[in-house]
């Protein structure tokens, strides 16, 4: 059906039942327990992902231990050059690499171009590994003795990535783990596997040594018998925060390092100064670009004095406007969400803002999209009159889900933002310096942006988070490589 | 009894009981269970220390919590200037600590004042923290685009130290994590809980502002009580291994950051080129300076190749020769250990190895101090013959007990370091270059020495620990910066 | 005459004639050339500064050369240890150099109490010098192969300040120099020498080894015998930039290193949408603070479309009220200048303002101070209508004499700026953060205010400097560390 | 005559008069002065060079500071994706390049081989960019002042390189100052100019905007003028010492930055316990590698005690072995000197050796290549019983000549590296931590190779250099990023 369309949308592949990659090696699970990774636009499935076996699940931890001697024996520099060659790789794939995010995520061609730039971005940081483990030396700390401190690789890591960004979210831990190291298991998101696996198969081009990178396929159960191995050294999660406290505990019971980012609900202030066209376009891409599903994304539009009055009937008419479809046509601005399961939790919640006596003014489940009959679409949803205390002003949503709080000043803006459990992003937008500094030195929050609908970072910082947002104190990107490392303190004298 | 003797025997002085010290008050704890605090060269009790209610407990925490917002909002440089005091005090009380230190831990004075000038040090490098707190700005991420990340810290922290170094474990953490601008409570051990207080007088003389600096006498308690607590942020640990794992997963349990320094069993490695005189001395002071009681003391002398043969004699015989008596006897080379509690567990560390059939060449049960007839004293002990897989070559025994093992070569040496479960220190006696890279690299360790018998780090440094010795990514000293700091990093564009 | 008032002019005493610091001890000059050191308040004459002879200057080098080994091999962390009690021996001294510094310099007390804070900081800052001169180290660059870089310090450097600062200048060098494992020679301004020979009595004090610092009193003629002397490795100049141009030159021409922190002609920049009570506060400090003898002080006040208007008026009437006196009458707002013969300079331009067709709205020159007839006392003068090509809008007045500018935008602004042949600060006074970025962003200057009258940086940061401000390419504080060592790179292996 | 051996000699081929690369274009010099470029194997004319005119120089100068706005405002993370494809140009043609070096300078090509390797990993280092120039930043150094310190291109550089590395040797500048955000002018060396030519026909490919990096053929006419052109910030050399002082000198006396890398007389210590056959195979590659024609090759042999009996007569034996030939050949293990000019000089400087009385045991002017008529070819020569004060023991030969010193211990073999001139490398060949450590503090160089024979430095490091080796404080790689950016500190308050 989808097949007569010109606009993308025959695009749809089969990519067969997905392997693992283990010891430089595509084995195929000999799990029963296959899931089904469908199109969230059209429906179709579009390739089947095995739950990986208890067995499968042991022999990648001893394989990845097994590789760890050599590989970290490996100077950084020669590491780093396999991260060269990977980057370069991602640049020819890129576009295909791209369509694959669409098709088993939902978001449009441009978000996923977004996104593939920053997982590049990532690699090419990760190259610099030489310098980002450099250790320190006093050469003198007593006379005679010099005191040296070096950071060696650990061993075995795994990582646990939300469905939001396929080629991304792994991508912000591995380079820095490997290039560090270590060596590496990726469990894929059951929901978007295929772009990981496609990206695996550049990494088997690269000819990483056999063991160092590895990918088992799975949901919790691969996470459990991993974090009971007694060969895994750490892990980094990016998901929910009940998932993420979860596995932030469980690490601690078995003597791990864990690093868990999670939930978000993020505050988006409005100053009366504020510039209202490029506020309100700012606020269309923040509250529903990738359909609302980002960590990053804005969720509580609180507008300061009066400045609601101009800026809300703007908000309301332009993502009104915003064009819903399947992410490979070109003229789609909005996607369908990851899945008809993710739909059905995001109306819940709608119907709970309801319930609750939020003021519904753009309904966003009555979104159509011809010829894509899959119940995965939701359009833009704005409540309006949303009090602090409502569950839809402090739950996570994860859907294109607008929240609009009005408040008297900036210090009540301020006392919303830490009053909310999470602390992950807050944005305010003003022409004044002023606000500015005072929002930034005093919001609760890891992310802050300034005139910035998405206060993303990148790869050569960090990633911040407080409260019920993080779980662990090292976070990604380059940051990760203390988390990826132990100093070792060399003291010596001579006689 | 002690009055009789002019060797200082009679300077110990009943310090009364101990009060708490929180919002910048000095106060009376109100609870009834209270322990004595006991010289454990003399016997004497020299002071009574309160276990806090958990009512001081919850206070404590208000207190720090609520002193937060104003410090933190003091500028680092202001912070600084305070620890600058407190370090210019400390060096005047620098002798009159260093006794405290013997009267109430047992050491020697002249460890006591190696301990107070490393303590000093510690203040001295937070006095830096204008520094170590420095955040990193990029100019330009995209066009208009700054993008600038800030350390801010994030509130109330407390800290369990070991008996072992009275004045100084604290000061490992405190100092940077209240210049950090973060708000604090120590709990000192019950064991030698006078020399803090001492040092929290002078913290009170510096005086920071109320309810920055606390202190909380107690035991378990009050470590439960601050871990449930939701004000309290964070907590550093120093002692065994099975209380560290306890409290790693406890604070993880409740969404904290911890970072715990634990157990060792440290491998002293002898190969056949050392100096041999050197490497003896060296030896004597690892093993049983401070009566064995230091994570960095060595507890297994490793001989490879025929080395025994010239070093065990000249070990056993300076063993013997090490005047035991007061700490405060100039005299006097090994004080008591830190309780008569403790020894008994030694000894019976002792009876073990004597069991699985090690050879005691040298037996310290016998040794007694004239006029000092508490059963606190221990003399050096040395194991022979002592295999990898007993007992005493593999737990922690926090005593003067020295095994000794023959290897035949230096593979068969790092294969004990790394088969023990234990990581933190190890060391080489060496004059070969090639040995000691070999052992710098390969050493499964945190902490390595190479022709140094403790290899201490300083405090612009931090501490490495690998396996059962750590529990945490980031440790303490000026690394610990980053643990009692989140990143916040801030975007910012203009229109 | 000055004893007959109660408001500190009689606190004048003589210092005598000065002596030289060489080798650790008090050396009395055999020169003839022998200046007066004038209190430019009271005219009176309050001590002799001889001009050392060419011996004088060499012995000194050979001292401070000979004391290098030596130092250099003592651990950054001991010679940390004596700058932490000069700082506190400074900090004990406070007041006591504040007055000094009136005394010989003219600023007010309130001004010198200013600048004895960041003296002290630059001291505190360098006692984190193992820090601050830590070097790196890569484990393997090559299979088995270490790179390691530290930095080593090089000899003998010196130092000539400017008269400005009498105790803040030198030591944004000498502590860093020094604690870097250099030995120094500081050469005091002729006209304000006292200060400097006071702190040398503290560093006599601190007991550092002798020649490790060494003061040598004199001019020019110890700048050219030090260049030209094969023992020096490098100089550290502040003052104008046609004495700085030439010390770089000679000391290239001597295969020296050199660092020239020249002349100023700063812009402050008013926006229409600046806070005018705030701006016209921090206009009277920048212009007027120290007699407008700072490189940091505002010169030409630029105002931005119409904010003239309600400026200017209130701008020379606030001028106008500043107390003049002498700088110990803690009523004084603005002190003398340093000398009757700086004053006579300042007033040539003020006439060639006049010449050139700028409108003299507020004339300094007729200020008087009673019971201070001496001739260095200069009111607060400011010019209006005055044209970018006018000399007095482009050369270094170093005087309180304000010019004021119209522009009609920013762009216009930042074009005088970019035209000025000077790059030392710019400064905008403005309440938008897009101005403001756009400011920081484009001005060509190494020190940028926004906001802020005087941008001063801090001992932890350095100092800016573009275009002709600027010889050198590494400046002073905690980045001079560079400047005083040299990285001596060590590449190992072992077979 | 070349064209009938099978061994690579037919491969010279013309590469035609070079052009200029200016503005984006390739521009034919209009110049009348143009010298040939000369395979040293062949004696074939493989090129022509013409000499820049007064105007075209100017034209380069112009060019590039019209570019430096745009590509100064063009975000660092997008300045070095240019980088990322360079690099992996030069990996695309690493043979090509490899071979067109042995062609003009004569080294052999796996000698070329490891300096294409050397230089794709300075343009790696320059990708991590946005790490390198991070500028830092304190949220609060006094209430609500914040500090910021940004690292800002300053305009035009070039670059003056030595002739025995045509590709590494500007690329250890080139890509830190642009990438950094200056524009450049490199002047390849006349003798050498094909590689560079060949470098920016790939650095047209990559399509960096017009004008930032441009290339001049020229000699000493280019350096003079850019030295005097107002619009060129600094210059970077790297050649001999008279050369290196003069432009130190010039660039002073027009106020510019300037780093030049200049001379070296390297000393080779070994010690009694070296390992003998690894020593002597180290010697050979360091004395005799690249023709001698390196600054870190060593230059006299300092043997300690009786280690000369052992190692005399092996490596004359093992010298008089090298096969020398054109690079080309695979079996060459010693190729022909840069000119036979070179030769001449070199020639020289062994007749001043023989004069002086030194003991000539290996004569490397007897040596023929067969089918190689021209007279650049100079076989391993080596002088015994050399005395320190004689001329062949202090100047700079650049060829493969290598004098044999006696010392009877390290202290004396020391003091001849701390009396010589230069303080480029000293190398020392030992068993012995102690002597290792002993000679890695004391000698007065650079930099120090322990059992290394070339202490070569790493992209992510730096290069050393004292005393007449280096003229600037600032040296290549990844520290002169430094060098090409000046800090611009911002101070700012809202209010």
């Amino acid at each position: 059906m989808q097949g007569t369309s010109d606009n993308g949308r025959n695009s749809s592949v089969y990519y067969g039942k997905l392997n693992n990659y283990v010891n430089g090696e595509w084995v195929e699970s000999k799990s029963t327990q296959i899931r089904e990774v469908v199109n969230p636009a059209t429906g179709q499935v579009i390739a089947h992902v095995p739950l990986s076996t208890d067995q499968e699940i042991e022999d990648a931890a001893n394989t990845a231990n097994e590789a760890f001697r050599a590989w970290r024996e490996t100077p950084p520099v020669v590491r780093s050059r396999y991260f060269f060659k990977l980057g370069a790789l991602l640049e020819e794939n890129f576009e295909k690499l791209s369509r694959i995010i669409v098709e088993e995520m939902g978001k449009t061609l441009n978000e996923a171009r977004g996104e593939m730039r920053r997982a590049i971005e990532e690699v090419e940081c990760a190259c610099g590994m030489p310098i980002l483990m450099q250790g320190y030396v006093h050469e003198e700390v007593s006379p005679g003795i010099e005191l040296k401190v070096i950071m060696q690789p650990l061993g075995v890591f795994f990582m646990v990535p939300a469905f939001n960004f396929p080629a991304l979210v792994p991508l912000e831990y591995m380079p820095y783990a490997v290039a560090a190291g270590n060596t590496y298991i990726t469990k894929p998101s059951t929901e978007v596997p295929i772009t990981q696996t496609k990206i695996f198969e550049l990494i088997d081009k690269v000819g990483f040594p056999p063991g160092v990178i590895n990918m088992l396929h799975g949901s919790s159960g691969v996470v459990d018998k991993l974090l009971e191995n007694n060969l895994v050294k750490g892990v980094s999660f990016v998901g929910s925060t009940p998932v993420g406290r979860l596995i932030y505990r469980k690490a601690a019971q078995h003597n791990k390092r864990a690093q868990c980012a999670a939930g978000a609900k993020n505050h988006f202030v409005i100053m009366p100064d504020a510039d209202i066209d490029k506020t309100v376009s700012a606020m269309l891409s923040s509250f529903f670009g990738c359909g609302g599903q980002r960590c990053l994304a804005g969720a509580v539009a609180v507008t300061v004095g009066d400045v609601y009055e101009q800026l809300c009937g703007k908000f309301v008419e332009s993502a009104e406007k915003l064009r819903l479809g399947y992410g490979l046509d070109n003229k789609t601005q909005l996607g369908p969400l990851v899945s008809k399961e993710h739909k059905a939790n995001v109306v819940k919640f709608i119907e709970q803002g309801i319930k609750e006596g939020a003021k519904l003014i753009l309904d966003g489940r009555k979104a159509e999209v011809k010829g894509f009959p899959n119940d995965a679409f939701l359009g833009p949803t704005i409540f309006d009159d949303v009090k602090p205390d409502m569950m839809i002003a402090n739950e996570e949503i994860f859907g294109p889900v607008a929240c609009i709080t009005k408040v008297k000043d900036l210090d009540e803006a301020l006392a919303i933002i830490e009053n909310n459990r999470f602390g992950h992003s807050s944005l305010i937008f003003t022409s004044s310096g002023k606000s500015a500094r005072e929002f930034e030195y005093r919001t609760t929050c890891g992310n802050v942006g300034i005139n910035i609908g998405v206060a993303a970072t990148m790869a050569f910082a960090t990633l911040g988070g407080l409260k019920e947002t993080n779980f662990g104190d090292l976070h990604g990107r380059s940051e990760s490589v203390k988390f990826f490392t132990e100093r070792k303190i060399v003291v010596s004298r001579w006689f």
